[in-house]
């Protein structure tokens, strides 16, 4: 009998955050698996680094830093594989995830790899969405409002329009993109609804309101701009 | 010194998706607060259960059944009145709140009336979003894909125009709202993209294609629908 995936939610950095479903999971684990950046260090790894078993088999994938198409691929076909191999000797794999496995996750990768082949379970997590909220102190929705998640990737003209349209958005997926953002959001005059998050829940947590956000943004940010009180408090 | 009022987010249902923050709040609670809706059992209260300590005081905000605005108002003032009590008498209260507190939950209404007032702590919790979307299987967004949360009750024409023109979309809350929301999806020719999902992660948990949902759906119900698979793999 193989072994099944298990794509852990982490959630948005603070260990504690972590369910005590994916806690449990963790601490019984033999094999492990976790994307690392280019080489450096895994995020995921060190969200649940206190709860991981001494002795466990970790299957690091050592993801690109690149917009191309084929080295990521590649990437996740080799840690696919590796995982694979684990699951088919009749080992569980506990995959960690940062935030929620199938929000922006890149879980979704080894899921579309492996899911008709394996059993594979999902945990969710708590999402940076509801963190930099929490964190920041803006309710995101109630009753019958409406939210809208936009990636900063996405091409100005769009962003202006999708924001425009919008109640509650959240951007996320900043870097670079932030100078695009401000112009957008001060280009239809809500600038100063509009709440700037920064690793949120983790020590180099930084929170201010738009107009004092750096020009450069990890790609760990977020912009928050909501409706403020419900008028039906 | 006053309390600090901790909103509390629960996740989806699932105890096991408590975080480890929100147990460690519980169990060393000596006040909780909670909704009940119209004198019957608390969701929220039931989530937690076995992490509340013996002998905690427990504040109940009993929700009336209805669409008008001040009994609703009334009972979350009484509740307010009561935790702010608690928290002039120096003694923190733990907000008990299904998913997470600031994703249409009612913590956003105690959050309104007290934290101008009082110390407010808000935990993130697992949200029904990618707790259905885990459930289910369906990945929600990668990459550059937007996703947009509506509720069931919005206008029909609405619905319509906010699903055709949306990538991932999740319909919260469908209730009565069901056969509305059956309908508009139909007519945009995307039922058979659409799952839904009752009760995620709970014992009594449905999840089935659109088309073999039933008519009348509980409040706690969603229905996803989703690209499918990223062309990136």
């Amino acid at each position: 009998m193989s072994g099944t995936l298990y794509g852990i939610g982490l959630g948005p950095g603070d260990p504690e955050l972590i369910t005590l479903k994916a806690a449990r999971l963790i601490e019984s684990a033999s094999v492990i698996a976790y994307p690392a950046l280019a080489g450096g260090q895994s995020f995921a790894r060190s969200i649940a680094e206190t709860l991981i078993p001494a002795n466990v088999l970790e299957i690091v994938m050592d993801i690109p830093m690149t917009m191309a198409r084929e080295p990521a691929q590649a990437a996740y076909d080799k840690g696919a594989a590796e995982i694979a191999a684990e699951l088919e000797a009749g080992r569980d794999v506990v995959c960690l995830c940062e935030g929620d496995p199938f929000f922006y996750g890149s879980f979704m990768y080894l899921h579309a790899r492996l899911s008709d082949r394996f059993p594979v379970e999902v945990v969710p997590g708590v999402t940076s969405l509801t963190a930099c909220a929490a964190r920041a102190g803006m309710p995101l929705a109630a009753r019958n409002e409406r939210v809208t998640v936009l990636p900063g990737p996405l091409p100005e003209d769009e962003l202006k329009q999708r924001i425009a349209g919008a109640e509650s958005v959240a951007v996320m997926k900043l870097g670079r993109h932030l100078p695009k953002l401000r112009a957008v959001i001060e280009g239809l005059g809500l600038t100063d609804r509009a709440v700037y998050v920064e690793r949120a829940t983790l020590a180099e947590e930084r929170i201010c309101p738009l107009s004092e956000a750096p020009d450069e943004a990890p790609y760990f940010s977020m912009i928050l701009l909501t409706k403020g009180a419900d008028p039906w408090l």
